[in-house]
């Protein structure tokens, strides 16, 4: 099974990495980009017999940090590759 | 308009920092984990006249390195979240 978990930056939060995106699409001369926010994607491959509850412990003890960053767990259906 | 781009090393690609998620979620215990790939998720907000050729142009210039990456658009709704 198929898990994609997509932490960002809690809003408020500054994002540097998200700000120097921005900055660089301007300089490339792209125009009409308001914002920019940088995260991570983590996915994971896991047995059928890992529960929900394991891959939010996963998520909270590993993969984001809680005072910062805000999770958000997607199952990727077996024949799709998003 | 929100835009999502997802950018995942492309498959065989070494993935150390994957690895090192993986092995960590073993050392805490986690069983059941196979797999796991780390990417990167960079949110954009964007005006509605930017096209998608232009996102496209973006990801290949900036966002992601072709040789090793590959990228995925998402439009975002406006009332979603995720």
């Amino acid at each position: 099974m198929k898990v994609q978990v997509h932490v960002r930056l809690k809003p408020g939060v500054l994002d540097p990495q998200g700000r120097a995106i921005h900055h660089a699409l301007e300089g490339l001369g792209f125009e009409g980009v308001e914002d920019v926010r940088a995260g991570r994607l983590i996915e994971l491959e896991v047995a059928q017999s890992v529960t929900d509850d394991q891959i939010e412990q996963m998520c909270r003890q590993l993969l984001a940090n809680m005072v910062i960053e805000d999770y958000r767990i997607h199952r990727v259906a077996e024949k799709e590759t998003a």
